[in-house]
């Protein structure tokens, strides 16, 4: 029996994005059974990146014009120099052939990683089930407890 | 059986601990028996809004009078700008009828969670027992490892 | 049988690198057979301080001159104040006899603690092997999950 795997991915940031998704395709490639919870910053990470937000209340049009659409926009969580270190570090990764994020998250969903989004982090940030990526389910936190209390590893990042 | 979790709560931004009550107050209600450990900025999470400082070296009244004091002063760790991000997310939350912190923290002392305080980071940060809320127990590292290795799910906030 | 654990340090923080050195030590004290995977802005925690970076893209040598070189460097990962912070923090635990990251890194060595340097993070940020103290191991995401399936308490920091 493999072991279970949940990664609650609460960051926003492109590294720990990263960190995340590494795990989680190392994880799966070891036959592990492997789901991915995003919640609050971590939800802008699988936002469409061109998705029309819709008719909504204009405090929740701001909060979703502020906050970054989708792997390709992400932050570091230090050094991000208004985006220049974000780049710096993306240069680094295809010099040393590291697949880039949107990459990893391809790979994750051929191997099976399920991805879910918290639905109360996405009511209070007022994103809509259309503006994230396909494929993705929706849960809340006894989902999440569900599989953390069966799997081997449970991490938060 | 039921499953024991732990969290520690390291951080002491408002999102995080909400996360972190949020999972605890769902584990609870699974029927999980949960410890909490505050240490570092995550002790402000349970210092009591109006404690008189009493007598301290004056570097001790520093970080006490820099650090915010209790569950209504924390800031957001994305997006506080100056604690605007702060209020947006409290008012996007009574608006979605999300309970805010205090009333989460009240959620977890009712069903039994325990929350310890980690005396080591309370005696570098000169925080007193008397300037943190009533029912809190109090541990070092020993403590938190003792419940770690019995627990299902151990996550670091 | 002592249960294994696991401690993925992310972060560069002082105060991250305190918490999972000093969880670290504790679980080795209690038996526990410990090993601490290094990524990202962790791997500044085991930089030499006066190492020649030698020949490098000036890419990388930017990257090396930009990051914090070993233990005393770090700043704290809130109210770091361009360093102030991170003194405050150093001189208050001197005051409450609380060993300073540097020692708690050797008091680690000591009980037997295994440091692993992740690799993949090391070739993206240009960090060389001879960069890094004597007697670190290096992996990669599989050599961590071989080890966190067979733990019972790991960590993300």
């Amino acid at each position: 029996m493999a072991d279970k795997t949940t990664i609650i991915v609460f960051s926003g940031d492109l590294d720990k994005a990263m960190a995340a998704f590494i795990i989680a395709n190392g994880a799966a490639a070891m036959g592990s059974e492997v789901t991915m919870f995003f919640t609050f910053w971590g939800l802008n990470i699988l936002r469409k990146a061109h998705a029309a937000p819709g008719k909504k209340p204009w405090m929740e049009r701001l909060f979703g014009a502020m906050m970054p659409k989708g792997p390709e926009r992400l932050g570091l969580s230090k050094m991000n120099m208004g985006g220049l270190g974000a780049r710096m570090m993306k240069w680094a990764m295809r010099r040393k052939n590291v697949s880039p994020l949107p990459q990893l998250m391809e790979m994750a969903r051929e191997q099976g990683v399920k991805l879910v989004a918290c639905t109360m982090s996405m009511d209070v940030l007022g994103i809509r089930p259309e503006e994230l990526i396909d494929g993705v389910d929706f849960g809340g936190v006894a989902t999440y407890l569900g599989e953390a209390y069966e799997a081997k590893l449970n991490l938060f990042i």
